[in-house]
């Protein structure tokens, strides 16, 4: 197999059909003759199994993350500037958060979003409620932005690792998405293709994420911080909870409500997530100690200073911020009531995901479709609204029920833990 | 997954992809719809590999066998007819022996076969030595000669398990043929949809067989017999080696010399195999003992009556049986001499068939490409003859030298051992 001349698709899928480790020059031929499509779907899904059920070395990791990140446009920017990711969740609003209190405290902040995926929503879908929000702009907008407002958030790049998105199609329908370097590779490709120095994780395991236990959200933390370290990049992943919806909305927006409120800074989990994210941002962008971090994220937010950056990051891409002021309403609500005294200890995210994802199914106007949630942990007596579901059609009793099976009332209350584990890497 | 509206052909390759048992139904819809076109080729070969990497249960082996013997003809015999089916090795033409001492013997045997697959030879290619051998007839056509000659030798009819045709193929491209469940149940379709209610497994195991070690063959021949049992059929397995090449002669003329050689009753391990095999059969077909299967065999040769069936067997499909007093030659031969005293101990079969290969390769006749060897054993002097090349093409001094390498000549002679094992199943 030294020689290129040899290199055939079948000897490359044979060698990890036994478990056998592929050379960067294997795995190059697979993944670049996939995407000029001389390897036919066929070889490349045979071999994607063959990863998924035998595993990659580090070695084949980090040559699978760089031959896809090369595949297309790698970003450079000026300034150093910091990124943040999710692995995806219910409700996961962090981002439209935290962008708007870095950019507002100095730190250059470039991220590019995607849509809704499976049960999780999209930002971009998000952002969208503010009439006129163009997320679609080039490499060049993104960087004049990014120099005007120190942040700004856009749609991912179809530029940006060409390879991995044709190749996480052709996953996303052989059932070889659940493997820990395939996914970890197919997300850092694209981070270290956006140009950010800084890369913050925030991998999330439980109902309403797609990696399902602690321990396997553990080690697709530790991969993706050893990818970025490999290749040059200052890394930390936090890993957290995600059984329970973040903040109180599910739902384009009931989510930007929920967003609005925090930049308001009304306290809920969102809002404890977002701000621990934007104080580790600053700290790893400014080498500042934590507290003065902290200082800095919570005085953008009592002064405003994160609310008008927010304000002017959806304005200079369009966005009607007058939308903030009157949200459009559905058309029929329906409010869910406590049918016993307790706390509000569980919420299960997939539950709520999927009935939202339901009620919008055949909806006029998908971004008015969603629920509010009162917030763990809340004291509630019988007949307090719990819930208030929101639809342009009318509500049905199995959506009821759904929401109703979700949400758990007990006599004592549990104290909810967001953060398990934060791992840090640097080259 | 129990209900057979929410099947998707992901849901069952997931399954698979988690070392899940699949269901009949499920198997059924993964080989069905392939055959049918409604399951995508890149699907269904990452559930091959995902079976090929987490193995499948007796239940899912005999299910997917079934269900590929269902996709196409199933004959029956109005008589007890028996099969022998060989995995495959470099010049092995046992069937071409067999088959008419069974037949001269009475006992009725329709055996299909196939073309030259990989590195190892075709029966029908051998057969059509004879010039107007028409191998490819109907199920009538065959029935009918198994009547009158209580023998055939027939093409595979495409009409048998072509399920597992269209699979073998997808197989051949994505690495995914080296799997016991799979290659069992391949064989197992074929050999139960061909009606025969006896059936003698010949599985080999070295350098001139597909399986490389003993372990893998007895694995794989449990496996087959199994199935064969499981569906009522009478079974029997010999595992035997297939380091060196069976016979003296590699190539189909040579390898028809040598069998025109043992049905005069001349010894040779070919011949040795081959009346093993026939006596066996006629035991499971007879239910006489031993001794007296072996003494029908040995008379079937010493009277010529295996000779005469052979005679007829090929008459019977349009083949010249005059060619086999006037074989054709090739237009140049080299003789490989011993360089040193001794016997020869070890012939190495891979490499002899990727030579002949090679000869065959530019070759205006393939038929008359080829080798004759030694036996295994001879002892030999400097300067003897021990192995004579036949080609249309001048012969190369790199084919000299392969043949050479391949063949061991030591000072001390080895007993060659032919039959490891043997395993019966009856339901």
């Amino acid at each position: 197999m030294s020689n290129i001349q040899t290199l055939t698709a079948y000897d490359i899928i044979e060698k990890k059909r036994h478990r056998l480790e592929n050379t960067y020059q294997e795995i190059d031929y697979m993944v670049s003759g996939y995407t000029k499509g001389t390897v036919p779907d066929y070889m490349m899904s045979a071999w994607l199994m063959a990863i998924c059920m035998g595993g990659m070395s580090k070695k084949e990791t980090f040559a699978l993350t760089e031959i896809m990140m090369k595949s297309g446009d790698v970003i450079s920017f000026d300034t150093t500037v910091v990124d943040k990711h999710s692995t995806g969740g219910v409700s996961d609003s962090t981002s439209l958060i935290l962008v708007p209190i870095l950019a507002s405290v100095g730190v250059d902040v470039a991220k590019m979003s995607g849509r809704a995926l499976g049960f999780t929503g999209g930002t971009i879908d998000k952002l969208e409620v503010f009439d006129g929000y163009k997320a679609d702009v080039s490499q060049d907008v993104f960087k004049k932005l990014i120099k005007k407002n120190h942040g700004a958030i856009i749609s991912q790049s179809a530029y940006i690792a060409p390879a991995d998105k044709a190749i996480y199609a052709l996953r996303d329908k052989t059932a070889t998405v659940d493997s820990i370097p395939l996914i970890a590779s197919s997300i850092m490709s694209k981070k270290l293709a956006s140009g950010a120095k800084i890369i913050l994780l925030d991998v999330k395991f439980g109902s309403g994420a797609f990696m399902k236990t602690e321990k396997d959200a553990i080690a697709l933390a530790k991969l993706m911080v050893e990818i970025g370290a490999h290749f040059g990049r200052k890394m930390e992943a936090i890993v957290t909870n995600m059984d329970s919806p973040l903040g109180t909305g599910v739902g384009c927006v009931y989510e930007i409500k929920n967003v609005l409120s925090c930049l308001d800074n009304n306290s809920c989990d969102l809002l404890t997530l977002s701000k621990y994210f934007a104080t580790r941002l600053v700290v790893l962008a400014t080498n500042c100690d934590e507290k003065h971090a902290q200082s800095l994220v919570e005085d953008s937010l009592k002064t405003h200073k994160a609310r008008h950056k927010f304000d002017g990051i959806i304005s200079s891409l369009g966005g009607d911020i007058g939308v903030a002021d009157n949200l459009p309403q559905s058309k029929y609500t329906y409010q869910v009531k406590a049918k016993i005294n307790g706390y509000i200890t569980h919420i299960d995210a997939y539950g709520i995901a999927k009935a939202v994802q339901h009620l919008a199914l055949n909806s006029d106007n998908k971004k008015v479709e969603g629920v509010e949630l009162a917030s763990i942990s809340k004291k509630v007596n019988v007949n307090d609204v719990i819930a208030t579901i929101h639809s342009n059609n009318k509500i049905s009793k199995s959506t009821i029920e759904d929401i109703e099976k979700a949400i758990t009332i007990s006599s004592k209350n549990k104290k909810k833990k967001l953060i398990y584990k934060v791992i840090k890497g640097e080259k």
